[in-house]
């Protein structure tokens, strides 16, 4: 049989050391250390497709990548291959054989991001890196909470959008938005069919600006619809954003520990 | 008056950026870094007391110094103040007026530490270098925790203890061990009168063998007895430890935030 298996892989790692998911010339970034670990591990050059970019300083709890190989190295097996020859900062959670159709990015039906704030005085200095930290400690939880509604749904998101990247689209859906308190902070949880460029950072800026008190509910909604970048509150830093999970139609790792 | 003032410091850090607490030539050291700060901010050449050393790797979430200053700096202010001139991985929580006769180390009555273990087949990627690592998901809680009384109460720690450090007595008092069960792994935590060198990594180490079922609870108590360290078992990891709490009969930071 002349044909290549597909595999796909659960990947997660700290932001803090590349600079972001694509690889660049000249930068360490997460798709370059996968496939020089491949190579390692198979021989094979490969070009290994993630399910979208990440930014430099963004984590990722569940990055899927998918690619072809005509190794016949077990799935199973895969995983703790590639893991001896990863950085401690980048690891495969688990890594199984998908469809020859399956596709990380096209394949999706959902994103969910994450994003981790840290309140207080003090750094989070046990955490650097891995939260934002904002210093006020009485954000308005009801408040953040108000504004969700106004952001559900399918939208033109180009108001919390980056410029520098090039899509069809700026419509898209969000389908859930949680703003719960954590220890020491707060965290936020994302689910959409997809996100424009830095579309979770501007997000959660603008959530923070009403939780700041400094901004009715509302006033998200009045941002939304302007589809002006400028009217939003300010990017949100990376530092607190996760990418948590990749949803399909089939969980290609569902059968894995 | 030509008396100086005594200030109390609650200080946190990230052990993996320094050589341990105590000032080394050539080493980067949390004393050595307070006290630059400190020198920064007031002109002064202070020496500054820890409640006691951590190692080269080990957290602080709690530890405490005290120093003299003729300084008219507000207490209340010195938080800020030295924060500002401190780096991303040591911070300043509380800064306070203590009673000329308070002393970090000596006036402390109990000490409290926490470890941190991430268990499962993944390496703890987004979180390294802050919890420990264990791959088998399976460890014996029930098993810990019937350990955990074979080492209470006022023993001779020798057997728990590395050579390297010379203290008048290796008898400590430990009044409880907690055990339990955290997302993704184990946390332990550890109060006592005091602790030898290495004497909690020594104990998880034991603890865990006991864990994995390599050991029966009562074999902890045997090791005790023993007073020998080559019974023992082998040191857990410093980087999933933390300096957690230093008691002392009257808590010097208890009205501030």
């Amino acid at each position: 049989m002349n044909t290549p298996r597909r595999l796909a892989l659960l990947v997660a790692y700290d932001g803090r050391e590349f600079h972001g998911f694509q690889r660049q010339p000249g930068f360490l970034t997460v798709q370059e250390e996968l496939e020089r670990a491949w190579s390692a591990t198979s021989g094979e050059t490969a070009v290994l497709h993630g399910s979208g970019r990440t930014d430099a300083g963004v984590h990722a709890w569940g990055q899927v990548v998918h690619f072809n190989t005509w190794s016949s190295l077990p799935a199973a097996k895969v995983k703790a291959a590639l893991n001896s020859y990863l950085p401690d900062e980048l690891v495969v959670r688990a890594s199984a054989e998908v469809a020859p159709e399956f596709h990380a990015r096209s394949s999706a039906v959902a994103k969910r991001y994450g994003y981790l704030l840290a309140t207080g005085r003090s750094r989070p200095v046990l955490r650097r890196g891995l939260v934002a930290w904002e210093k006020r400690e009485d954000l308005d939880l009801a408040a953040m909470r108000a504004a969700v509604p106004f952001l559900l749904g399918t939208h033109d998101f180009s108001a919390f959008a980056a410029a520098g990247r090039t899509t069809k689209t700026s419509v898209r859906t969000l389908s859930s938005i949680h703003v719960h308190p954590i220890r020491g902070g707060f965290g936020f949880l994302f689910q959409g069919d997809g996100f424009l460029y830095k579309m979770v950072r501007n997000l959660v800026g603008s959530l923070l600006e009403v939780g700041r008190r400094r901004r009715a509910p509302q006033w998200v909604g009045a941002v939304l619809a302007s589809g002006d970048r400028r009217k939003a509150g300010p990017t949100a830093a990376a530092e607190g954003l996760y990418l948590w999970r990749v949803v399909y139609p089939q969980d290609p790792f569902r059968n894995l520990a």
